[in-house]
């Protein structure tokens, strides 16, 4: 749990290094699946007061297990997104620029390019709003609960696709652990920047051809993936 | 006093540490409200340059009282706001680049997220020019003076629209303090910046929701509040 | 002269300092009005490999009196705008990305606001390409003319609109010394970026109303200035 | 082969350093025409742990001819531009930004501007995407047979262009060595910066007329040129 603690404290540090963060608008989130406990940024906590120390642990019914400050107020999307993706080990919110915009355009960032098939599967959805009734009983779990049944609905695979967009709100990425989530996150911005220069020069473009998005999803991924060394 | 002026002197040198100001274009000051008495920038004095000591210290009918320099040439416009809105501490002129855009385009920034939602409630206003007698009567007075007009004619609460935009001119942000007054600054820039990309995205796109502005305002301020840390 | 060739390099250096240009994509010159003589920077040396004793010193009539190396390839061009502008004692030419998006765009920049107006009287004006025979005479001292043509035509004080687009290349801006220049340089590209991007938020935008660039100009500039410290 | 394996692995930091990669998106390669050898950097290998003996040697046939990494996943496509333009030394390619905003766009950059033809002769061009039955085949492989196609079809001397986009993927850079390579994707991302910034501001802009084009170009290249210091 130390282990886990520092490693989500890193990725936490990680964000402001990347320029992924103004202030405290980001947390990232790291779950052991042994325990079925997850480390968390404390709420509202300036990143260069931030020691590992500070990193709450939670269990996954959202009972604090350990920590002196409360949890990240979006520790509920956390959560679900947990309990409803298995695979996942680590969990990123920002408001990174790029990203938020989109999110805030209410549009999902289709596939123009390579650097996009490289990690992430077709186009980066973004989910509506929630309704109002969603917002008063439970603003933070029910923007969980949405992420997951709409991956459900579009049948998306989160492995694939570590990527969100919440309307009006801004990104979460995710992946095998905080490390991958942050990298994913840095990923999705740059992502987000050029789809919104592309359009900006040429505003009828379309998405790149699906197999040139297999090629590049698939030269990364599975079992016939070349890129990068062996792995021992 | 002499507090007073570290603390001003402090929040003016954020404004280039934030990316907020070229050369001398910007200036912070605070005021203690039991003497009346209020701190400011000296006018045009280079920020590697600047000590606490060069803090200019003025009274609320416009008099100095302390410092070697002239204050601010925007020191009328400070003294109207501090006089017309007894709950802010602290006040900052920028002409900081995506804000300033926004100003000069002469449109109010509506509010496409949480991320403006979290820190200023609904649509930032833009004010707009003096008339050429307002300009020529008493120029920095005057656009103090439109500032608290049309907050009074909008109904907006200076503490929950903690800035405004000049129209062709550029923004001014306050707060409790000097400090909240660049931390809502930066905030304002980022905002700001994000407007002006979510419509390049999306050129139809609508204010978030009122019930999601409303969440995410009440989340961080007011008696229900439950982002950060409980303060002792 | 020692003391010339030292300001010019550190004028010089500021340019890299404030990210205006991209490998040698600048230089800076300043003049010695008694003398007759100019010192500017050699052609094509890099900035980290610059010394104060690589600046080259040239007469008005574009002889080399000192220095190593040749000039750089625009000496011609600052020659011209020495002669004819006798007030100006320094020029700077860089590739700034803004400023020369709006010279390859072919377009004047307009006075949006206070940003622009403090620095400079109205727009910035943009100079036509030259014809096919007067870039095959003698290019850079064409543009150098063409530039003072235009001025002479516009009835523009070059004191009071220090700063030129030439289409399809870039900017030139001059001071009453190299770090003015410089300073006008810094100036122009943060106003070429509002501009640009306060067309973007609103396509439909008009310049500022002329009181109040005057008003600016004028706080800044003249007998009235109000603007900064007394000059002792 | 250590000589240029240094020298290659220099090539390579350069691009973290010139903000053109994130991440391990990009590599560069420097070749030996002497023994047809050339060095590469290893596949997806983070720049902060590259170390000059991580360079793998390839010679032209493809073979691995030392190091312990795999090369470059692009490392195929390298080897058909140094098999068909005999003159270049140097390849880099990288996901930089507005370079690959344009390639996501489908349109090669216009020269709109002396800052592009000072390096680059007429417009960059972007080729098409591959079929599905070249992507099957041998994507890389092709990738580079398609560049040296169309520039033997738009009768391009590559040492004039030195620079393509690949549809929906990105850009490659070549020169005389590994270190012209980078210096001409420098270029090349401020001048794709540029150019989606001039159609911004004047969206009916034509490019620049060609005898500036030539007059820049020939200024900087050929017998004739007289920018920067004469070599010895």
């Amino acid at each position: 749990m130390e282990e886990l603690k520092k490693a989500v404290y890193e990725a936490n540090m990680d964000l402001p290094r990347y320029g992924l963060v103004t202030f405290t608008w980001g947390n990232v989130s790291g779950i052991d699946r042994e325990s079925g406990l997850f480390v968390i940024k404390p709420s509202g906590v300036e990143y260069d007061q931030l020691t590992p120390e500070d990193m709450v642990v939670m269990d996954l019914d959202g009972n604090k297990i350990e920590g002196s400050y409360r949890p990240s107020s979006d520790t509920a999307t956390h959560l679900e997104l947990y309990r409803a993706f298995p695979k996942i080990g680590g969990i990123v919110h920002t408001h990174s620029s790029y990203a938020t915009s989109w999110a805030q355009a209410g549009r999902g960032i289709p596939c123009y390019g390579t650097t996009h098939a490289d990690y992430m599967y077709g186009e980066i959805p973004c989910v509506r709003c929630l309704t109002p009734e969603e917002i008063a009983e439970a603003y933070e779990q029910n923007t969980g609960r949405l992420i997951v049944e709409e991956f459900v609905r579009m049948e998306k695979d989160p492995m694939a696709v570590p990527a969100v967009l919440c309307k009006n709100h801004g990104p979460f990425t995710w992946g095998k652990d905080a490390r991958e989530a942050v990298h994913n996150a840095v990923v999705l911005e740059e992502v987000a920047k050029m789809a919104c220069r592309t359009e900006s020069i040429n505003p009828q473009v379309k998405p790149a051809p699906q197999e040139l998005q297999d090629k590049h999803y698939y030269r990364k991924h599975g079992a016939n993936a070349y890129y990068g060394q062996e792995k021992h």
